[in-house]
C-alpha cells in the first residue's frame, strides 16, 4: 500500500468544518468523494488539524493509503478538476508508511485576520474580524508573548470541552499590521478548541483597552474560560501550514 | 433639494449588475431599497458606471436627490446597517445641483486581475481570472501601449451592440506583476461594453504567445470584433475608481 499526503486549501465558508458530520456538508467528505472517486476504492482520510466550521486553510494536509499506481500529478489534476471551487489540492506526496497528518506534525500555524478600518469590505469580510475602533497595536504586542511557551490553556478553551491534558506549547506568537490589516500569527504543537480565536477574542479587550495585560495574565493563570473574552468568529481564522519533522 | 453622491464597494458575485433589471436582483435595486428606506421617499439613483453582471466595485459612484436633512455620517452608517455585507458604503459627500455620477465623471479606471499560478487560489478565485501556464509579461507590456489614446475601439465592444461614437480615449493602461497577480488597468474617459473584458482576453492570446503585438495592432484597427480574443470573464473585473474634475 502506497501512503499518499496532499496540501489543502479551502474557503471554509460553506462548509460545516472538516470532519464529516450527518446531515452537513464538510470538506473531509467534499475531499474523500473526490478521492474515492479517482481511486475507485473506499478511502479513510487522516487530517493535519480538524478546523471548525466556517475556518479556512491554506495548508491543511491529509493521508490516504491506496494500492492504486497514479502518478501524483495527476491525482492532483484529477481533484481539482473534481473539487469545487472553494477546496484546491496544491500538492501531493508519498510519504512512509508511518507519516500521520495529525500525529507525525510537530506544529501547527494559524493566523486570525483582522480588518482594523471604520469601514468593511465586502472583499476581506468574508476572510477577515471587522473591528472598526482603534486598536492599540504596541499593548497587543506586548501581551500576546505571555502565551509563548508551555501552559495550561484552559482559560481559552470551548466552553464545557473536556481535556485530561489542556497543556500546549506556543512555539510563536505574533501580532502585526500591514495597512489596514491586523494579523495575529500562532504557532503552537497543538491546540485546545476555540483556543485561537478566544485568545483573539480576549487580545482584542487589550487592544480596546478594556483589559490590561495585567489582566490578561491572571486570566490566563486562572484556567477560568469564564474569565477570558468572547469567541472571535471562525471566518478570520485560518489555519496556514502544518509542520513536520524533517 | 440636496444633491447626495454616494462611493460604494461591492462584491458583484451574486448581483446581476448594477442597472434594475426585472427578475434579477442588482446592485442598484439593493442600494435604492436601502437609500429609499432611511430617506422615506422613492429615490432615483444615477451610477457613475453601469457595471455588467459578476463585475465587481471598490468605487462605484452614485448619487440621489432629497430635501432631508439627514448628516452625511448617519447617511452612511444607516446604509452600512440595512445592506448586506457584500454592498458598503464607503463615503458620503454633498454635491452641487449639477453633479450627475455618470456625466459629471472626466474617467474611470478599471483593473483586471489573473492570478498566475499552476494552483487557482479558494480565496482569489472569486476576484481574479486563473491562468495557470506560463505568461510573458514583457509582450503584453509592450502589447497594452497600442490601446493608449484615441482610437475606434469597435474590435473589442461587445458582439451586436452599436455605437454612434465607438471612440474612446485611453489615459493610461499598464500590466504589472505582484507575485503570482498580474494585474492590468485601464483608465479611460469612457468604456464601451465589455471593452475591458475584450482587450484583456485578447492579452492573455499575447502572453501565450499565440498572438503578436503587430497582430494586435491590427486587430485594434480593423475595427473587428470577431479578430480579436475572447471575453475574459466578468468575476476578474473591479471598478476602481471614477474621476471627477476638481
Amino acid at each position: 500500500m502506497r501512503n499518499l499526503s496532499l496540501v489543502l486549501s479551502y474557503e471554509g465558508t460553506r462548509y460545516h468544518g472538516w470532519q464529516c458530520q450527518p446531515n452537513a456538508v464538510t470538506v473531509e467528505e467534499t475531499v474523500r468523494k473526490a478521492v474515492e472517486r479517482i481511486l475507485d476504492h473506499p478511502s479513510k482520510l487522516y487530517a493535519g488539524a480538524r478546523t471548525d466550521s466556517g475556518v479556512h486553510a491554506l495548508g491543511q494536509v491529509t493521508n490516504f493509503f491506496t494500492p492504486k499506481p497514479i502518478e501524483l500529478k495527476n491525482l492532483v489534476r484529477g481533484l481539482n478538476s473534481l473539487l469545487p471551487p472553494d477546496i484546491r489540492a496544491r500538492d501531493a506526496r508519498e510519504v512512509e508508511d508511518s507519516f500521520h497528518a495529525r500525529y507525525s506534525a510537530t506544529s501547527k500555524i494559524y493566523i486570525y485576520s483582522i480588518l482594523n478600518d471604520p469601514c468593511n469590505s465586502p472583499f476581506l469580510c468574508r476572510y477577515s474580524l471587522h473591528v472598526p475602533y482603534t486598536l492599540d497595536l504596541a499593548a497587543m504586542k506586548r501581551t500576546i508573548r505571555l502565551v509563548k511557551g508551555e501552559h495550561d490553556f484552559s482559560a481559552f478553551k470551548k466552553k464545557d470541552e473536556f481535556y485530561r491534558n489542556p497543556v500546549r506549547e506556543v512555539r510563536s506568537a505574533s501580532v502585526a499590521r500591514r495597512g489596514k490589516m491586523v494579523y495575529i500569527a500562532i504557532e503552537a504543537s497543538g491546540f485546545l478548541r476555540y483556543m485561537v480565536r478566544n485568545i483573539v477574542g480576549t487580545l482584542v479587550l487589550v487592544g480596546q483597552g478594556r483589559m490590561g495585560e495585567d489582566e490578561f495574565k491572571s486570566v490566563l493563570e486562572s484556567r477560568e474560560r469564564e474569565r477570558a473574552g468572547p469567541t472571535a468568529p471562525a471566518h478570520g481564522l485560518i489555519l496556514k501550514a502544518i509542520r513536520y519533522a524533517g
